[in-house]
């Protein structure tokens, strides 16, 4: 390796220099405050962990994208935590486990040995919030507006939602006796959005007419919520285990539309990301222009169950990295004051006041040029602020 | 493994919750802050890199305490970043290589595959500042003291200052043509601080009485700057190549007497700590009843060559964790309101005008009690801000 390549980064990985470094922190900040307004307690779980309590319930997806280590104390193997919520669950069911409802917040680093899309960084700065034990309405409907205020503060424009409900297809696969091999096939098929292929496969599988029609109809479950009445109608006749859960969807999205009148919101059912992991409801926000969803979440009810508690839960996270780059975020300028190198202890305390008024006082070291607002020079016996 | 270890944490491995997560929180930014009008910009290393360009000129400690991971992209071995001034260094180096003086701080978590002492954490949040391109006297005076009103930031209480420089030792060792083996010895006897065990070594080892007694006096070179004044000249006469270095600990130890005057400070050219990575002068501050340093930097001029430009570089570092711990953190308790849970637009804009305004607004999700200052309720046809 020569010195020409030492300092190459990895492909995913990135450093943030100033200015760049000092709007992320303006805007960590003012997210983290609004989410403690908003009622959400900070936490800082672990960056490494044994593996065991890491991946807990979280299906193989976050197995594959989390970094391994030995611990060199135990012998044990641990993992670079790649995804907040296992954690604040576990905090949620062990550490900090509270009678009635909880709500915690969080930002920072996450590690993914592959990114999850080819835009992502593979060390994003989450940012998120977490709610447990209320399974109601009304939670889903806080986290959701929780996840959209938080983009407003942000300072995100034309933010689009999508809801979905992993409910919906666990109902109609378990009605349909759907196996794994098949379940694979349709995962696929579903991510292609094609309804005329989904029906081909339906009919080649399936031998009950109404699992065919029901799964055709599966693949058109996407538009706006008023539009969506009849086939969600249809489709709970069709699957009634799922009944429950389409009912569940039309409901939040007339109580976020109240709220986010000028938000666009599109319900789509053939989302079935983050299926191993989520029990009902998933949310995700878009913006143009970017390809990824720039926050999502979701209800994942049982996570806590093998740390010694389930309890219901939701809660969404972004990238703070992302968020600071899509938005428009404006820090103040400080005044600047440029003083002289002296051990004049005087000169030392006049420094100190300045900068404890929130003046930015640089010391002249050599004779570079420090650019300045003002500087401190020795007048009529003492230390006096003089234009620069 | 049972669900109830599912929850055990790695020895060093610590999650912080609320309060305390608040408290940490609310250090951080008052810290980052000062160093902020200290004239420091913040940077964001990647907490994960190239094994290559983290451990150069390093030295081997820092190689054994880093984790390593393999690049799945690139087939190349990363470590997880265990001290961020390397990384720091690089970024000066290379990727915002600026004329003239640069100041940078940093605050971000460092990854330990072994506790650098039995009090310390595995997963410290590292906090501190970098002073590039000025090798002078003001530029160590600068540093030292800017970690000395940090500590006061923090709050902390009867800071001792320990001076050293390994620039001493180093001309020493030269002049007496000591080899690697020697070295080895020298380094365990000094940290035992045993003069007489240093006088039997080097009788029994070096030829040259003048150089026998410098090794002799090296031992004893702990005290007060002014109670040293003698010491060190004499070492200057032994060891000449040693006599700038000696000058400059004790015009150090002046300036900062100057500006710290309630400070207490020791010299202590036995303290070796670093020796690997540093170049000339090495600091460390203490507090009564932590055994550890609280705070510790130095001087490590070569550091930025490997990455294309060789510069003066001096710094220093604190884990924010501990000083949470030890100082007294007080934050601000926010007004806490509750509103009930509705569907009104109305009481939606309420709520967030209130967080908007600062304060705390909890929405009453179910029949649990929520403590709170006051509740909105709604009154004459509008909500309205009543006493709980």
């Amino acid at each position: 390796m020569t010195s020409a390549d030492r300092w190459l980064l990895p492909d995913g990985i990135d450093e943030v220099l100033p200015p760049q470094a000092r709007q992320i922190e303006h805007l960590r900040r003012h997210l983290l405050d609004f989410l403690d307004n908003c009622g959400y307690d900070l936490v800082i779980p672990p960056a490494l962990e044994y593996l065991d309590s890491l991946l807990t319930g979280t299906g193989k997806d976050l197995d594959l994208r989390t970094f391994k280590v030995t611990d060199q104390l135990s012998g044990r193997l641990m993992g670079l935590s790649a995804d907040t919520t296992p954690q604040v669950a576990r905090i949620d069911a062990h550490s900090y486990a509270q009678d009635g409802i909880s709500r915690f917040s969080y930002c920072r680093t996450v590690f993914h040995a592959k990114s999850s899309s080819l835009l992502a960084s593979r060390t994003p700065t989450q940012i998120g919030a977490e709610l447990y034990g209320e399974a109601g309405l009304d939670a889903d409907v806080e986290i959701i507006s929780l996840m959209l205020a938080m983009l407003e503060q942000a300072g995100m424009q034309q933010v689009h939602l999508d809801l979905g409900n992993v409910g919906v297809f666990r109902a109609l696969a378990r009605q349909a006796g759907i196996n794994a091999d098949q379940q694979t096939e349709l995962f696929a098929l579903l991510k292609l959005k094609c309804a005329t292929d989904l029906a081909v496969w339906a009919e080649r599988e399936l031998s009950d007419a109404s699992m065919v029609e029901a799964f055709t109809l599966l693949a058109t479950l996407q538009g706006g919520h008023e539009a969506m009445r009849a086939q969600f109608a249809r489709m709970a006749e069709l699957v009634p285990g799922a009944a429950d859960e389409l009912e569940h969807v039309m409901k939040v999205a007339e109580h976020v539309a109240k709220r986010f009148p000028n938000t666009s919101m599109m319900c789509d059912l053939t989302e079935l990301r983050g299926y191993d992991y989520h029990t009902g409801l998933v949310f995700a926000a878009y913006v143009p222009g970017y390809g990824d969803a720039i926050a999502q979440g979701g209800r994942y009810d049982e996570t806590g169950a093998v740390f010694g508690r389930a309890r219901a839960a939701t809660g969404f996270s972004a990238d703070l990295k992302v968020l600071a780059r899509l938005g428009d975020v404006k820090t103040d300028r400080k005044q600047t004051v440029v003083a002289p190198s002296s051990d004049d202890p005087a000169l030392w305390q006049a420094i100190q006041q300045l900068r404890s008024q929130g003046m930015r006082v640089l010391v002249q070291l050599n004779h570079d040029a420090v650019p300045a607002d003002s500087r401190l020079d020795y007048l009529d016996g003492q230390w006096q602020l003089v234009e620069a």
